[in-house]
């Protein structure tokens, strides 16, 4: 067996069964090595940020890592941006980067360059393999790696040779690993600092926000008075009716501030203390009142569950923990489309686990806010800020979930990073629903522009915030990627589509104008 | 004013006139400085690889530097191929990349990356401003640095403070330094040596490739016996009837150790000696044959022309060269469409000073051989390999020459990279003409799959270099993106739909179904 089947053959052992690819000329060997591996799909996408999205949602939804197959130094690098929002999911990627035979470098031929440097950009382990032989062992490693915590980035650089000598054998699987528990004597200290009345919140990401651990933060909310407000923008966060209410730190700084005002004590679980998204002139990063005491109860990438469970005890805090109502709005009436009848419509139709995967960006927050009493579901945010998240991670949540179905909230503006992605949607034949919300601009950037206070405002400035002219038409560009598509102008219109893709499974797309 | 301000003003003095953007909230007062600096044109594009691959296109026709404005390390990040691909091609660019606040950096807020060791992989200069005060400064150097030689990447890293906080004045403007010339020694000994009749051929890349420095090699070419050879992927090559002919040195390794058999001596101008573009199992990656002399005339960085001219007068080379004939081949007629039948409609019907930009691929070859007698043109390749080259270097290349007739010669695999370039070409009113070849498979990767000798050739591996399944609708993604269409089946149809194309002005689409 050569290197690409044995380290094939070590990525089916290891529980990997889901392949992400775009390759090129260099990766033949491992392209054949996946078609003959059983138990490893192989899903192509039309571009690499659609390959490390895809992965993204993967992990998020099947708490595994994912695989890609990536070109060269080319190829991861489209692939960047989507691995850096993975990385601050927490989603466990592994990604096999073919490169030019080791020999074949020192040429310089026109694909080459610092493979190894740009693995590092967003990788906690990135190795090159040096011979047919390490390829399975690095295999390994490699997944190892990207179940460390939470999960993380690895990146295995695969020369061409090594892919297509002969290799010994497959390495030994790569297992999950126990996640490291939080120390007793820490968490029996927090118990007593959590006792007596202070305004105080626990803030969460990652693990915290699952279905189970809201549930123990809950009951521990009712006996120590606590808030509990979770990131702007989580990789994954159970919520709808039936499941314990969380809420979401604002996004713009000052409202982020005046929210966490007043606290005496912030306890973190699962994430870091809340900073500003970006920096404005004259206001503050830093979100956490002054004075406020900062108390780890767990880091992303410790047993989350556990050491919940044992706060719990040591509080005693044994009652059930309230829940939020399930509350069906009604559905819009023949009134022009925008985000609040959006919102509505998708609160009442939505089935049961759904799962919405969040790039809406302005238009996002509206439908969030009113589907907190929906049936019970998954909502998937843009964690590292790097637009054409959207797309791609639901597709990868649809392969990881068939069962469930999968909105894809979408803008316009980043649809367009990653609009490839509706192909993929197509052709794997998965169960999603892109919403594109259509307003015609980046109007996230017009509100920003007002709010840093930038002198010019002129046409030549607002074009640079425009998407008219030419006005985009999504229902053509999802017939060109083989999607089928619908146009919804009205909040009645867009409640009879949203109804009839709720009740047929396969993609489509709904283009919102709003 | 403020530093994006001065910044700006110091571009604009160092004769750039165009910016191609893709902001977000930290470049805010950078768009805004954009929007009241007059001469500066914008123009937006819906993705960093359309930013980047344009600025390439305009630098390679404008021979000047474009500047990029880019989104942090995401931003630069998804932008990276087409720099690859730019830095191959000996283009100038010049990127602003805007940060965090320098202040926000320690807080990790989600966008933050490592943007310096980014910037690293493609740029040979990269700076981060500090303060205010730098920027325009910075901004000179950055001019300055992008202007070395043949033109390079340049990176400026522009943090959102230093644009919005008050700077002292423009910096003196960065004007077009001197291109060194090449040792007067070193040219005469290389008169001595091509004495002689001996199996020898002249290397080409760069600006070597231009009708002028071709003329002079044509008269060498007469005297020394010796052939004209380029690189396979030239930047940018004039050719056509009334100009000199050079050959083309074939993509497949065997193929190009086959042309270069024989030869004893190979004169490099513009470029390295030839190498495979990838490595074969059991094929040498070094083309020219063992023991044949190679001698530098000129690097692509020095004074070719002068150099050229001077070798020309050391050998008394004074006849006129050879130029190719023009052939004007008959349109086809009504057969199933094929790359030929599209080679021959262009050459015919090809007006006078057109670019050709060809990402064709596979479809590429034909054409470009078909048209070597066509009316004179600029033919420009995909330089470093990275695909997603072609549309955004045709929206580069339009706006450096509004005079000029473009094709964009575009497979459909490579299309769909950065197909978002289209809209921007509407946007832009520019005279492009895509020539979309869909033949619904990456077919240059089933042809490196049985070269390779890759094992397994089963339907999941073929399911990998498939574009079908769903076939991709070129006319209505480009209708999406605003541009008008066709659809083109037999070669009468693709005469009749180019013929038309080119008597008319303005962006337009050709799917040709081969």
């Amino acid at each position: 067996m050569n290197g690409a089947q044995a380290l094939l053959k070590t990525l089916a052992d290891s529980e990997i069964d889901t392949c992400f690819a775009n390759p090129g000329t260099s990766e033949m060997q491992l392209v054949s090595a996946i078609g003959e591996t059983p138990g490893v799909r192989a899903v192509l996408c039309l571009f690499e940020g659609v390959v490390t999205g895809a992965a993204d949602g993967y992990a998020r939804m099947a708490d595994r890592p994912a695989l890609t197959l990536l070109h060269l130094g080319s190829g991861l690098s489209n692939g960047l941006a989507n691995l850096h929002n993975a990385r601050r999911a927490g989603s466990a990627v592994v990604n096999v980067v073919g490169d030019h035979a080791t020999y074949h470098l020192q040429y310089d031929a026109p694909l080459t360059s610092d493979l190894p440097g740009l693995a590092a950009w967003t990788s906690s382990w990135s190795q090159v393999a040096a011979s047919a032989d390490e390829m399975p062992a690095l295999g390994a490693e490699a997944v190892c790696a990207s179940r460390a915590g939470n999960g993380a980035i690895a990146t295995l650089i695969a020369p061409a040779d090594c892919a297509w000598e002969q290799s010994s054998a497959p390495a030994t699987a790569a297992l999950a690993a126990v996640t490291p528990a939080v120390d007793a004597d820490h968490l029996n200290r927090l118990v007593q600092q959590l006792q007596g009345d202070r305004p105080r919140a626990f803030f969460l990401g990652g693990r915290a926000l699952r279905e189970d651990c809201l549930n123990t933060l809950g009951r521990i909310a009712a006996v120590t008075g606590a808030r509990l407000i979770c990131q702007t923008f989580p990789a994954r966060l159970q919520r709808g009716a039936g499941r314990v209410a969380v809420e979401r730190l604002p996004y713009f700084a000052e409202q982020a501030t005046a929210s966490l005002g007043g606290l005496e004590q912030l306890i973190l679980v699962g994430c870091a203390a809340p900073v500003s998204f970006f920096a404005y002139p004259g206001k503050e990063s830093w979100l956490t009142p002054q004075g406020c005491e900062i108390i780890t109860l767990a880091s992303a990438n410790e047993d989350i569950a556990a050491a919940l469970a044992s706060v719990a005890q040591g509080l005693e805090a044994n009652s059930e923990p309230a829940v939020r109502d399930a509350h069906v709005p009604d559905l819009p009436g023949d009134v022009p489309l925008n985000a609040e009848a959006i919102g509505n419509a998708i609160a009442a139709l939505l089935p049961e686990n759904a799962i919405i995967v969040d790039e809406g960006v302005t238009g996002g927050l509206a439908v969030y806010l009113l589907t907190e009493g929906a049936a019970p579901h998954d909502w998937l945010t843009l964690t590292g800020g790097a637009i054409g998240q959207g797309l791609p991670v639901a597709l990868g949540a649809a392969i990881a979930r068939p069962a469930q179905k999968v909105i894809a909230l979408q803008a316009d503006g980043s649809a367009m990073y990653t609009v490839q992605a509706l192909w993929s949607m197509v052709r794997e034949q998965t169960d999603v629903t892109v919403v594109l919300l259509n307003n015609r601009s980046y109007a996230i950037l017009a509100i920003e522009l007002d709010r840093v206070g930038a002198g010019a405002d002129n046409d030549k400035t607002r074009s640079l915030l425009d998407l008219s002219r030419p006005d985009m038409d999504f229902c053509a560009i999802a017939a060109g990627l083989g999607m089928r598509a619908s146009r919804a102008r009205t909040g009645s219109e867009f409640a009879q589509q949203f109804r009839d893709a709720m009740a047929t499974a396969g993609p489509c797309l709904i283009e919102a104008m709003v």
